[in-house]
């Protein structure tokens, strides 16, 4: 029988890349994308092309109003998306464009199709190292996670599914990831990773200046890349 | 500083009568309700109006569009709901109304309003008793969840917030929660219970005869307490 996988595609770098290792693994995927009223929506487009390129079996997208929640530069308008943070800035503490339990909403969406379908395995491009500030990317929250999830489902319980979060990405380096995903045959210019997108003469471009673009940036510059895309500033 | 709580609010006894105790012990109220494409939707328009008697600070309702995850009789229009079950098959395994990861999926959008919203604690109608089947109200799953929930969270991390799942009807009887609802003033009319409501010349009824409405109407008797609500048959 295939190897079956669901795959949390963003439409950046880090899914991407994850979806691509996937696959590599000989995954058979399904793909779950979320719109939950990001200020970077363009990213939806992007993860559709990406699940189409890298051939998902399907790609569901999953509507969820999380601005009415607020509390995050992300989802709320009225909280400004960060600029031109310094090394220092970016490594400490947890940034305004985290999402309250994002993750963990995301995750369980996931737990849910994971049942349904009856796949085990949850693709999740989680990352300590650019963004040790997110507390739902760090290991001992995803072993939490899945001890929750066995005890959330009939398939856990009953003993006849055991779900576990993969996150390949979870200790390497933005400049590893793109290397590798390189290797694995990804096209970055599919990607998006901007939070606070720029629309110049009808054309929608990357800022260049809040945190993920600055850590995109550095990590093709530091994997001696160039990154494909072209950014406002 | 007052207290504040957030209250899943889906409109049945369980959940207004958490809401009612909630109320008594002196909380201000936040409801959560969710609109996933249930077959019984009336339920949402209960859940409005008890929110309002109760004297909610807010009522929040989300949208989930869970039919695309499918795998439910509540939410997928190709499984019947079973009807004039025996008290024995009632009692027996998970039922087909499960719907997976449903209740952590409303956890989680609760645990993100509580960091929003800075609020400790979270009302959950969950009970083991009339619904033995249901993995994800038993009370290890409850802890569980909490120790994610701290996991997860920038506030639980910090050590800023503790939150924590509190689920008063846990242990009690259907018959038991309604006699506690009526001592606290709830109007059980106003309440929705039904999987599979029932149009009949324009009034929208409770069809009497799926496993809810059974456990409904056997609380009441056991109660030795009028339903107020009317039954298609």
């Amino acid at each position: 029988m295939a190897k079956e996988a669901i795959v949390l595609l963003s439409g950046g770098i880090d899914s991407t890349t994850t979806l691509a290792i996937a696959r590599a693994e000989g995954y058979d995927v399904f793909a779950l994308s979320f719109d939950y009223g990001q200020r970077h929506r363009v990213e939806l487009e992007r993860a559709r092309e990406i699940a189409k390129a890298f051939g998902a079996v399907r790609h569901l997208l999953i509507q969820v109003n999380l601005h009415e929640i607020g509390g995050s530069a992300l989802t709320d308008r009225a909280v400004a998306v960060p600029k031109d943070r310094s090394e220092g800035e970016l490594a400490s503490g947890i940034p305004v464009t985290y999402v309250p339990a994002r993750n963990t909403i995301f995750l369980a969406f996931a737990l849910a199709w994971a049942e349904v379908l009856e796949v085990e395995e949850i693709f999740f491009g989680a990352n300590v190292i650019d963004y040790s500030g997110y507390p739902d990317c760090r290991p001992e929250y995803l072993r939490a996670f899945e001890e929750m999830a066995r005890l959330a489902t009939r398939a856990g319980v009953e003993g006849r599914m055991r779900f576990r979060i993969r996150a390949p990405l979870l200790r390497m380096t933005k400049a590893e990831i793109i290397r590798r995903g390189r290797a694995l045959g990804v096209d970055y210019r599919l990607t998006w990773s901007c939070y606070d997108p720029v629309e110049r003469s009808g054309e929608i471009l990357a800022c260049g200046r809040c945190d993920s673009c600055q850590l995109r940036r550095r990590g093709f510059a530091e994997a001696g890349l160039e990154d494909p895309i072209r950014y406002a500033s």
